[in-house]
């Protein structure tokens, strides 16, 4: 039931009225947040996308409109005609405080059944109910700011791409299945029984191809697809913001998105990111942060003492350095009287990590404590601490192990000891740096041959380019990531454009040129005919949005999100469909879900 | 091969260069458009995105510079350094007619082979070939401006928008197969083996949802999916301008959308398009124009001669009137000598609209010429003559069956003639018009029941809510379709929200309320809750820039296109996967590609 509105026109959003409109006949319209039949008198207030707006109804106002107005309930929609007024009893806690509409009239445009859900800010109700009512969760304040962050995001980023020369260009949808990448969502065609589409990963070749077209500034806020287990803050679909720039290096790249981060997080979130924005080499951030993604908020640096250690007698140690690998320290300050049971935990936390174990050195005021003090001489000890930076109150975690498991496990207890002493409560900033000098390659033990870290047409840096044969380990890549405090934003390279610099690279990745043309074939054959030396980047807008809106759930940003199952609890997508489509898809089922 | 541009920076466009510029040391890096060796000099055209310059290397400017140019072709890349100067022999042609720049030194960043194509304006080359180079195609500098002018539009639309308070809101692309609509492209899920997502054809029901969800005004520019047969200007993905607003009725989405496309045509192809666009209702089109897309840049209506037919002695005529058709007409304006052959042609052009036949009446000075003459006393063919609206000089085009085909085929003869006379040549209008008041239903002859001519969701009109049930054939929409130049731009309509509405309307449709929760139950259960009063509209975006560009090829308004199979013959597109892939699907093939 509901009654139409007949011609009659919203005049103001509840949320906008303001002193300045005492004394007009305003119409306004919406739900309603909550009714209160008081002393003879209805408060209602109403609720729409500006906020909240107390609406007065009695029997001296008008008689009708106040029986009326008794009958709404929570969530039913109406319009209303009516003076607006000074509030009698001012609510400085909302910006509509001061007023309230004496109502004259009212239309229930439509009821409402009892919301399965309160539509109230920071709403405390689990998730699937959640995601189920969508429609009703979305109704809520603090998730309407967040999508309109959202929007106001992807204007500001067209907006600055636009003056700075960038062209918007769509690239498909349906395209083909990538090779060395992660798990494509697969399309049937029709047309081509036993043949396929894919969602696009990235727009990646598309816009390199844009340039070998000589649009020479492209960019795309654009879907992309991914069919991978989900973790946390990762959705099946999310949206990058694509960028590519012709006749360029490292350095343009760099300056007009430090540009474009800077004009973003100025106009939605107000914050002035000082440019230029800082620069840490991967070798330095794996070294001192265990994390290519290092958040710089705190220090709490890992420090290698391997030189101090070397000789000592302590074989984990010693055994560790002499198979290559390292001991390295992190220092918690003022931790030394942490408990033993919470240090040992500590210990199971690096062993997730593969870490064999943490040795722990505490700084007492009394002297030192540690389970592996009897190893070393007084002297040792001393070295020990002055390298690893600790002081008296501190404590010294310790791993040693091959270099890859000592720095990620120092890296993640790094973290994981920051959230336990509360590290960055409180702490507003938003501390940005440039990862560079990427490894052009990593070692895949499963393929047992190197596979490209960032992708294959990334350039080496120029003055590794000579061990692209002899040593591919050793060669850095013209590749560069955007961390905002450990989180990855975005990243890109500057492009191979030289052909023979593109076989070389095929080489190092064990292909042949056959099946180098076999897996790349349109792009290579694109870069026969004039590629301009070129760059980009691609930035996650949902990860974007999230530390715009400050919440840390990669749903609250996304109108209508998946499960962790990649369903649909509304909607429930996916689901079964005809067989007369799968037969005309040339497709049948061979497998029923088990879940 | 090709040298790098070691931190070497561009300085201005090829094509920006003016003669403010003279005296200036700039370095411009582009495409080599052609190149000359004449008397001693090298002239090279170097393109890029903003236009071309000609470039002079001399022995006398730089020797090693003009040694090296002699040895680029068609399509390297190079860089170049030099001083603007004043040129020798101006070219007026050109935006950089007025000046050259002398190659002091030149840098060739890439070479390219022979281009498969020619990189000129409106090439005239077989589609298949410009495809399968399309990075090649979109070099041409017209093909890049329709892209640059898509870029423009999708701002224009955007800035406006965002101005008038929508959000830009994005919707999931892997959502749930859809009733009632063209064929889905589907996605098979590997969590759920057996079910399927399916790519939206459009996001109707979401948007919906957002307005439930109170977001109040909503727009998106996106991409949607069709898997039909593809006709002339039909793409499987194409891109929707799709827009929905809370607390309207159909003057408020009318309203704001008129000033949506003034700004629009103005701002990027500077045209004033006079508000109030007219409107027309669809009874009207249908019997003046035999379209409810009607192109009224020209006149040639169609007139009911009916009336004085009725009772004549021809029978086909009588015969169509009394079983409830009708006779009707058009007038070819100073056609009466058109020859036979030509006549004959009109009347097999109109079979294939399943007219049995084309009466026709030439008016000649010397008097009246027709094959029906015969049939009618001299007043009674006066009164055709009359009713027509013919004159002396003049054709009259006859045809006499159910309405349905007399209108079809006589509005498309009307088109037919207008390009054989070339009624709209050097017609340079833009002629908008609102179509209105569509039927709310249309029968489906082989389901045998009426289906939703809009869509189930669409509001009927107040007046005629009382044939919901009695007489659903006479029921008019708040539907509405904006009509360019005899093309449809876009379409919508205003949306039931009430309940009572919206269950009278399934009844019409057949549905019970069981089958009507089976096929649309999230957005019933949504309805619940308190729907606003809503409705939007959802523009075609590549018609539009179609338009904007003038264009009359959907394919060269978008990048990457596909071709009339829906395949890709760039990326080659759909394509084999691997039976991995497949298994952990849970999907099998079982018809092989027969093409």
């Amino acid at each position: 039931m509901g009654e139409s509105l007949n011609g009659l026109k919203r005049s103001i959003m509840c949320g906008e009225c303001r002193e300045e409109h005492i004394g007009q006949k305003l119409t306004v319209m919406g739900w309603v947040q909550r009714k209160r039949n008081l002393g003879g008198l209805v408060f209602v207030d109403l609720r729409d996308r500006e906020g909240i707006l107390q609406v007065v109804f009695g029997d001296e106002i008008n008689e009708e409109a106040f029986k009326k107005a008794d009958l709404v309930k929570s969530e039913y929609v109406i319009a209303i005609e009516g003076e607006l007024v000074m509030r009698q009893s001012p609510n400085k806690g909302i910006p509509t405080g001061m007023v309230e509409l004496k109502g004259e009239s009212i239309r229930i445009l439509s009821e409402s059944q009892t919301p399965p859900i309160y539509i109230k800010e920071n709403l405390d109700a689990a998730e699937n109910i959640r995601l189920k009512y969508r429609y009703l969760d979305l109704r809520r304040p603090d998730m309407q700011e967040k999508l309109v962050i959202r929007h106001k995001a992807a204007k500001v980023i067209r907006d600055f791409l636009d003056e700075n020369k960038f062209l918007e260009m769509e690239t498909p949808m349906l395209t083909k299945s990538t090779p060395e990448g992660a798990r494509d969502y697969l399309v049937p065609s029709r047309n081509y029984p036993g043949k396929f589409y894919a969602l696009p990963q990235s727009p990646q070749i598309f816009k390199q191809l844009l340039m070998v077209s000589g649009f020479d500034r492209y960019f795309q806020i654009v879907k992309c697809f991914r069919d991978e287990d989900l973790r946390a803050n990762r959705q099946p679909e999310f949206t990058q913001v694509d960028i590519e720039m012709s006749f360029v290096d490292m350095e343009d790249v760099l300056e007009v998105n430090e540009r474009l981060i800077q004009r973003l997080f100025k106009e939605v979130k107000g914050i002035d990111v000082q440019l230029p924005i800082k620069r840490m080499p991967y070798d330095e951030a794996m070294a001192k942060y265990g994390s290519d993604k290092p958040d710089l908020r705190f220090g709490m640096e890992i420090n290698n003492i391997s030189e101090v250690v070397k000789d000592c007698g302590f074989t984990v140690f010693k055994g560790a350095i002499e198979a290559g690998g390292s001991v390295r320290a992190i220092v918690a300050e003022g931790c030394s009287g942490m408990g033993r049971k919470k240090v040992d935990k500590l210990g199971e936390f690096v062993k997730t990590y593969r870490a064999k174990g943490l040795a722990w050195v505490a700084l007492k005021e009394d002297g030192i404590k540690s389970p592996i003090a009897k190893f070393f001489s007084e002297e040792e000890m001393n070295n020990i601490i002055e390298a690893s930076g600790a002081k008296t109150g501190d404590l010294i975690l310790i791993v040693a192990d091959k270099d890859e498991v000592v720095l990620q496990s120092l890296g993640a207890l790094r973290l994981e000891l920051a959230k336990q002493l509360e590290l960055l409560k409180d702490n507003n900033e938003f501390n940005f740096v440039w990862i560079t000098d990427f490894p052009q390659f990593e070692y895949n033990e499963e393929e047992d041959r190197y596979v490209a870290k960032h992708h294959p047409f990334t350039m080496p840096k120029k003055e590794d380019m000579h061990l692209l044969e002899s040593d591919p380990a050793k060669v850095r890549a013209e590749a560069y990531d955007i961390v905002l405090n450990g989180e990855e934003l975005g990243g890109g390279s500057i492009r191979i454009h030289e052909s023979d610099v593109q076989e070389k690279m095929f080489g190092a990745l064990g292909f042949t040129k056959e099946s180098a043309w076999e897996r790349f074939g349109f792009l290579l054959e694109a870069f026969q005919y004039g590629p301009p030396p070129h760059g980009g980047i691609a930035y996650g807008l949902d990860r974007i949005v999230m530390f715009l809106s400050g919440t840390e759930n990669i749903k609250d940003v996304i109108a209508f999100p998946k499960n962790q199952n990649a369903a649909c609890p509304m909607s429930e997508a996916p689901n079964v469909v005809d067989e007369k489509q799968l037969r005309e898809l040339g497709i049948e089922i061979t497998a029923k879900e088990d879940k």
